[in-house]
């Protein structure tokens, strides 16, 4: 008997509701069963269950993209890994799950991290890489903007960048997190501070925070920068839902005028991972390379997964210093 | 006494007027005068001809941003280059001249380079370069397009490229040019043939045709990929001045939205040489760098100075197969 979370509707936290289920006993021969250890958390799950995302599934569905645990029975023509293999996935959906049968594919197994880390991993991971060296392309010499330094996806860039050559300026909401950011070699400002600021000449700008974060960022860009945009944190703020707030963060999204750019001679890009979990080995393939880059995943902190609705009020609050995770 | 040409009016290759100067006797101290040899005509000449360009200054002006030429003086301060230099100049506007004064910082001394081909390579060489180096960040691997490459811009950009390994598709307006693409190692199409092809996947794609070829190529790119936008040749067709025409070409540039670029996971930069042209020395350090590069810059026809309006009709009529010059 299983454990798996399930969003009915559109809500605030208390929504998220637990439930038991039955795990098929069958296994395909090219999946996986996975015990799963610990479910990461991410801003799009809260963005899902507020309702304002839209390629969540229809309610009910069970949120969650990344996970780790160990392999408990392999399909018959699975030769990735093996039963009592400790492993990471990536997984569209249903990961606040405590068991869960997945395609091989989706399973990496693990070596130096802890399982801790590892479910911390496969976002941040994706989402950084992306960014920085996909999109971004970045090299020595450049200056970044980290909208999110703090957070997950920001102590995974930085860690994701420490053999480049960078000055990196690390934005956080406020002034005791900023040592975190020094700590990670980067040059901290709060959000208020930076818009005070006369910093500017930037290479890649990540902007996580949307709205019209997105034309002050912009602004700031050097010469052939570019401002990668993954989302719309403004969206929620204190775990409040409010569609007033939803309408003006749309409302502040720029649209960007060809013209403009190029007078500008500026670059806006975007990126939803999760539209790239498309069927392709794509993003798993990126995955399997992870662990070559030696990374550091922050786990901030471990909810009991009956705590959910704590856990997802914490990560609302946006004072977390790295991953939210739920313990099975 | 020296000559100039100017654009007394918006309008057809008709109004070119070539008029006598007589140049100042006088040399600041950190400027050299420079008896051109050849000038290059762009796009930009003939889209301020036209009265199509927000940053043309106001007619009448002196047209042309590139020349080559021998040095016949130097101020007094000046150690870069000396007198019976061959040397090549960026300039914002009048290029168009038998004869200039220009600061030092914008004069380049000429190693291997004709003056043929020295005339033909700076807006080239910069525009190439900061499509490719600086916005695109090309690499080993990419998947490029290129929608202008039998003009001077897309042959000089094979030749900035060719110690990537890339697969190059580039387009031209008919099939009988294809085979300079082929010569220069890309594969060719006609526009109609690139429309009618399943040709996708590009990692970076530069458009200069501008209107409603942007979105059709940002289509085709790859996740990640984003296209660099640095005109619109669109404007005009077989050296007509039609008002109708600019303005479907202006309503067809796309505006692009945040979200759609999130949830397409690409980017679209812009570009404007121009605008860099701002008084540091950006531009002229790029170019001092360009004979490392080891270009071949590719001229295609030799216009006497006295048949400018020939020119700009060839140059419009979109058949060049390389620079266009004038020479003195």
């Amino acid at each position: 008997m299983g454990h798996q979370i399930i969003i009915p509707k559109a809500g605030g936290n208390q929504v998220l509701k637990h439930e038991t289920i039955l795990c098929p006993a069958n296994l395909p021969d090219s999946s996986v069963r996975v015990l799963t250890a610990f479910s990461g958390i991410n801003f799009a799950d809260i963005v899902m269950r507020l309702g304002f995302y839209q390629d969540a599934p229809p309610y009910p569905f069970v949120p969650g993209y990344e996970l780790s645990g160990e392999v408990s029975e392999v399909g018959s023509s699975v030769t990735s890994v093996k039963v009592g293999d400790k492993v990471m996935a990536g997984t569209k959906f249903n990961g606040y799950s405590s068991e869960l049968i997945l395609p091989a594919s989706q399973v990496v197994k693990i070596g130096k991290l802890s399982l801790e880390q590892a479910a911390a991993l496969p976002v941040s991971f994706l989402t950084s890489y992306l960014v920085f060296i996909e999109e971004g392309r970045v090299r020595d010499g450049d200056k970044i903007l980290i909208d999110c330094a703090t957070g997950a996806l920001g102590q995974l860039s930085f860690s994701l960048l420490k053999k480049y050559d960078l000055d990196i300026v690390g934005l956080t909401s406020s002034e005791s997190k900023k040592k975190i950011i020094e700590e990670n070699g980067g040059r901290a400002f709060t959000h208020e501070e930076f818009k005070d600021s006369n910093e500017k000449g930037f290479n890649i700008a990540l902007n996580s925070i949307g709205g019209a974060s997105i034309m002050e960022h912009y602004d700031r860009l050097a010469p052939s920068g570019k401002i990668v945009c993954i989302g719309a944190s403004s969206l929620f703020e204190n775990g409040n839902r409010s569609i007033f707030r939803a309408l003006k963060v749309v409302y502040q999204m720029p649209k960007f005028n060809i013209i403009k750019l190029m007078n500008d001679c500026k670059g806006v890009m975007g990126l939803n991972v999760l539209r790239l979990f498309d069927g392709t080995d794509y993003l798993m393939d990126l995955l399997k390379k992870a662990e070559e880059f030696d990374l550091t995943p922050h786990v901030d902190k471990v909810f009991d997964a009956t705590d959910v609705s704590a856990a997802h009020a914490y990560l609302e609050s946006k004072q977390a210093r790295g991953k939210v995770l739920l313990k099975w």
